[in-house]
């Protein structure tokens, strides 16, 4: 899945209808107790139906959470990506991905982000739901380092920089910034989230700054 | 609690010998399928005693999940800070401090981190085990805001920086650390955190280099 695709808006049936509200409940339940934390049973009481009622639109808990993956990736879309595509590419996009991303993981009160939740509930259980869950964030971690190269390639970043290791440090300063906010209510959360991405894009601290060991050239000079 | 606080070995009663192999069972436990995970009838399983015998020292769920926490954070003293604080003040400490960290997130096939997994388990359950596992890891980030303290003291960083963005970032490198080598299995995940580390500590990072505001005077002028 790419995550330029979108669905054109429609008319659906009754039964998606239906199916799409199971998977609204079952996001909720899921963003707050975990995928795993997930049942036909917990579906069925939260939207007031019947557990046969669920399992005739999904037939087993494992679709039920395949369903709220692909479901929490198009909202991540919506809230995330496409605000911040409409920026321009280099600095201003990749600002605008990561201020969102910060936004959709520090504003989520209560709720939790499943890429961070799922990955620590799954990494040990093999199987369709991790594997779905993984490629929904290779695809959205994929978007990130294409707007850190356009960020290099318009000359808002040196291109000497290794695009992995900044997605990496970015992704951390993320996941700490879950961490302090949900888990240790640090008030300044955001603010450290925020300075550490400004550090991450300074010019002093690139490979042509007073420490540069002028191993690699650059194919791309200021 | 405090990093430094060791106890003194002892002889032990068989009562205490019993409570401790339910204890590092339920640990193992605990590192595989999370806190949450943990159950008076699952430690009964794993360690062949009687749901009875288990309950006879532990008499809750709660107090079980609050001894593993209690020996979750003696291993980590041991593992990370005992060895680190062997090193002399300054960066030697502060690095073997990281090293030690990225070795015990990484290193440890099929076993998990409770403080990162029991941070999204606990972020949402108010209780004493949420109020436990809290402490522990404040213990700990504490000693590491020490080390980095230390390390501006003795000359080795810039003073200017603040002690808590910097445990920010390190905090968010071994976050990333722990989800690439765990759930996303990237190979390079340890050469990422090692670099970010580098970055970090930087000559060319700090306040004193090319993009120095001048805002905030040295009172450590090197």
């Amino acid at each position: 899945m790419n995550m330029a695709m979108r669905k054109s808006p429609g008319m659906f049936s009754k039964g998606q209808q239906t199916r799409a509200a199971i998977v609204d409940a079952a996001l909720q339940l899921a963003m707050d107790a975990g995928l795993e934390g997930l049942s036909i049973g917990s579906v069925a009481e939260q939207t007031g139906m019947s557990k046969s009622g669920v399992f005739a639109h999904f037939g087993s808990r494992e679709e039920l959470q395949l369903s709220v993956i692909r479901a929490y990736h198009e909202r991540f879309e919506q809230d995330v990506f496409f605000p911040a595509i409409r920026q321009p590419r280099g600095l201003p996009r990749l600002t605008a991905l990561y201020e969102n991303w910060m936004h959709r993981v520090a504003d989520e009160a209560g709720a939790g982000c499943i890429y961070i939740s799922g990955a620590v509930e799954f990494d040990h259980r093999p199987g369709q739901v991790r594997d779905a869950l993984r490629s929904m964030v290779q695809v959205w971690l994929v978007a990130l380092e294409k707007a850190i190269r356009q960020t290099q390639m318009v000359g808002d970043l040196d291109a000497r920089r290794d695009p992995h290791q900044m997605l990496f440090e970015i992704h951390g300063f993320i996941l700490a910034l879950h961490y302090e906010a949900r888990f240790l209510r640090v008030p300044q959360a955001v603010a450290h989230a925020r300075a550490a991405f400004d550090r991450l894009i300074a010019k002093s601290c690139e490979p042509g700054s007073a420490q540069d060991h002028g191993e690699q050239p650059s194919d791309q000079p200021k």
